[in-house]
């Protein structure tokens, strides 16, 4: 594998950013143009389906799946991305576990705002389990804002009374709406992807004039994470929100929830897209596909 | 495997604590009773040697060993412990990594306060790069006392112009002589192994009337830790000890350092020994297993 070292990476990313557009459609061409330059596992299948009343794709391993289902929740901001742009990423697990997963194209806003896809991925995971699927046999994962659905969604499945996922697994999540954490200033110059206007942008398409100290939107600042199963928060220091992953994992201890806080530093949002550039990344997949064995049962 | 729950099993431990005894013989008795109850893999072969001028023992893997060295330091408050008590560790971290150790017999207080032991790390480590070992090939590792020996050692090995180990694992490391975690107050009840009157009685035999915001005795407190390598913290949340790998941890990140605070809730210090009893331990071994071989190189 041909890799730069991880001080270079920052420099080649720089204006990628999300959310600096004029427009939401110009926003999501963006994106998908920037995800597509990430890598994907060949040795995956992709097909199309449906859950809980929402398009999603089946990413199954070619070797032969192990049991369980990775429930995958795309990044972009609750704006944009789609299954198809995080699928580097769900792929990258899939073949890493053995496990397949279901990567949900959830609603987006402003056309489907906060709580909609609160809303679908908890539908999800209540098909998946009315389906006969056992709830030790689930994890949720996503990056950034699916990432923060990994929370969000368990704290809205607890509420509805279904039995939870044995896992959930979170790249670079978005748990604070509020936008108190220090490193919103202290890693505003070292994020080479995020700027504040940007993310700002587009939460606001998202939150509109909602209460952003809901539990729902802002898990790490108001949640009580009571119950929630075992939590893996993988996050770079170079990132605006380091201190959602950290105070989301510090709250999570303080509710007596297992939890992993694996930060490297030094690297951007979602590293873990970048297999073809940082070894680091591959090597926080493979930490995650343990951390993913070890909890999902067949 | 016959396991019990995690709840249980503080029950079982309550009365086990160390530092409780009227003198150092007895509580140096009593460590060996308690730790000679934990299970030592039997797929390892160890020997006698000396190390820097210290006895130690080497752990070896039956199945042929990989290249690399852990370096192990045995917890026990500075004050109790040998390489022996620690057995069950790091052959646990030998067969799972396939990786030998060399687990160091350093001088203990009251006869050798500190900076004794952190003199014989370096020392130790000095000579394991004169006999020709490469810096990537080596990783420090520790329990309690000897997981703040990990941290403190690096230290001074850098501070002394030396390069640095691979990686730094410690389990619920002691970092910090001034005891201002909050844990130390809110664990009080929670942890069935140690309490404040036990810490302290110990630990004023090895710090005497040192200052304990000397980075090398308060590392998560005071020390710069710039430059140290990957560390893996891991800790359970029925610890006095608790703060002090979320702050050695949080203190790692803010200096750039890669970093994984690894906890585990409703688990006693050093719940990695109780492979005979948690699954949780076995797992926390498995990651930091993977964590090792990730940053060892041959």
């Amino acid at each position: 594998m041909s890799t730069i070292q991880r001080e270079h990476l920052d420099a080649q990313l720089r204006g990628g950013g999300v959310g600096e557009e004029e427009n939401v459609d110009a926003a999501r061409a963006n994106f998908v143009n920037l995800m597509s330059s990430m890598p994907v596992p060949e040795e995956i299948g992709v097909q199309e389906i449906s859950l809980g009343g929402r398009p999603a794709l089946r990413v199954t391993p070619d070797a032969g799946a192990r049991p369980g289902t990775l429930l995958y929740f795309h990044g972009g901001s609750h704006v944009v991305g789609s299954p198809r742009t995080a699928l580097g990423l769900t792929g990258g697990l899939v073949v890493r576990t053995g496990v397949s997963a279901i990567s949900l194209d959830y609603r987006l806003a402003p056309e489907h705002p906060f709580p909609a896809d609160v809303e679908d991925v908890v539908a999800a995971y209540r098909e998946l389990l009315e389906q006969g699927n056992a709830p030790e046999s689930i994890a949720f994962a996503g990056d950034s804002a699916g990432g923060g659905l990994t929370i969000t969604g368990a704290l809205a499945a607890r509420d509805a009374g279904l039995p939870l996922p044995a896992a959930i697994l979170a790249f670079s999540p978005g748990v604070d709406a509020t936008r108190t954490g220090e490193s919103m200033q202290t890693k505003a110059a070292a994020d080479p992807l995020l700027t504040r206007a940007g993310i700002d942008r587009l939460s606001t398409l998202y939150v509109g004039d909602q209460d952003r100290r809901n539990p729902l939107l802002s898990p790490a600042v108001t949640a009580d994470l009571t119950g929630l199963p075992p939590i893996l928060v993988q996050v770079g220091t170079n990132e605006l929100l380091l201190d959602d992953a950290r105070r989301l994992a510090l709250r999570a201890a303080d509710a007596d929830v297992d939890v992993i806080l694996d930060i490297t530093a030094k690297v951007p949002h979602v590293f873990q897209s970048f297999t073809h550039a940082l070894d680091e990344a591959g090597e926080a997949l493979d930490r995650a596909a343990l951390f993913l064995r070890q909890r999902v049962r067949g």
